[in-house]
């Protein structure tokens, strides 16, 4: 079988389905206020920050260079080799720590927090800035297949058996706006043997701009250890 | 016409084309070795020395939250109006700086380098670290398609009109391996009015792990001025 799994979280499916509430249980991690998840999210604003900025200001960017690469040696240098960070990181809740949509650890998540319905759908809100733009002032296309990609995985472990991607269409219906909120949804529609639909989609002020449909095959690959 | 605009740059077309020589010119912007580009480039080991020291380290993560954010912070007073930079940002050279796949700006982008072939084609290589990471030391199959959506827009730029996606298939063959030189290539394959197809895939150690098929329609979103 010629796949490729998505991460999706292994979601506490069956304690944390709620009773009537409108929005359910996070389906991600929460991010902590310190430790490397502070870091992280002021990461993130950096990244913002040097796009926004961009080289005309005359701020002193070979300082920030140099700032910045200092860190980043002192955190190698103290980081455990990368099996065993790989086996960390893959263990218990680890699994909903890294990815780059939804996790607390990668600067490079918008993070999408995404929450489960009552109906077996999933469902987040997100605004985009300048690192997501594609056309101008818009998200890029990629992006969206990206947050989509994902957003459907972890539909299927909300609503069902989930496993790896094995197809994924996008149909991009309109331009996806930065700087305004966009609801991110998806959800499990069949499940035939192996094989599992599950379709989502991406809109901004009630306009769908992006649909996905993806095809997922039950399987996993194996946990480092 | 309800369609999507990839990010792809006014690529040096007619200038550029190559004689004979077996990597075409570069259609992707050059990172400086200073200024916001060496910015950009320390952020992005930082973001994946993030990743692999994760919270065990002992390292004083706080401190390093506020260091980020005194940089942030003083980068987002001096920069421009959000309108005044995307005016700069999709000026001239600008337009190839940004993107969240290839740019020098843009600490989200790998970067991937892509180059022009003779046969029209374009190709990079890159290696993707933990920041890409889907399943077990895998890349996210949304981050194969943001670079496969990028890489089939800067085809279209290199071989002939280019357009906005509206519709992007992705076929997941086999786990994208993270750690490992990627190839990323794109072709335009057909134009019927303005309705353009183009192809590509990504391959691992001269296997192909994901292709990409995308449909194409030639027009544009207004550059902000």
């Amino acid at each position: 079988m010629n796949t490729h799994e998505t991460t999706a979280p292994a979601a506490p499916r069956q304690d944390a389905r709620p009773s009537a509430a409108p929005a359910g249980p996070r389906l991600v991690a929460e991010a902590r206020k310190e430790g490397v998840d502070a870091a992280v999210a002021a990461a993130r604003r950096l990244i913002t920050a040097l796009l926004r900025s961009g080289d005309g200001t005359g701020a002193d960017l070979d300082a920030v260079a140099s700032q910045l690469d200092a860190v980043a040696d002192r955190l190698t240098a103290g980081a455990p080799t990368v099996t065993d960070r790989l086996a960390e990181m893959w263990r218990g809740e680890g699994v909903t720590r890294h990815d780059p949509v939804t996790g607390p650890e990668n600067a490079l998540a918008p993070p999408l927090r995404l929450h489960g319905n009552e109906d077996r759908s999933v469902e987040g809100v997100v605004t985009l800035d300048l690192p997501y733009q594609g056309p101008p002032g818009h998200v890029h296309g990629g992006i969206s297949a990206l947050l989509l990609d994902h957003t459907l995985g972890v539909a299927n472990h909300w609503g069902g058996p989930s496993g790896m991607t094995a197809e994924l269409t996008l149909r991009y219906l309109r331009p996806t706006p930065l700087f305004e909120p966009l609801t991110v949804t998806g959800r499990q529609v069949s499940v035939d043997g192996s094989r599992i639909r599950t379709v989502g989609e991406i809109s901004a002020g009630g306009r769908t701009c992006v649909t996905a449909e993806g095809l997922f095959i039950n399987k996993q690959l194996p946990r480092p250890s």
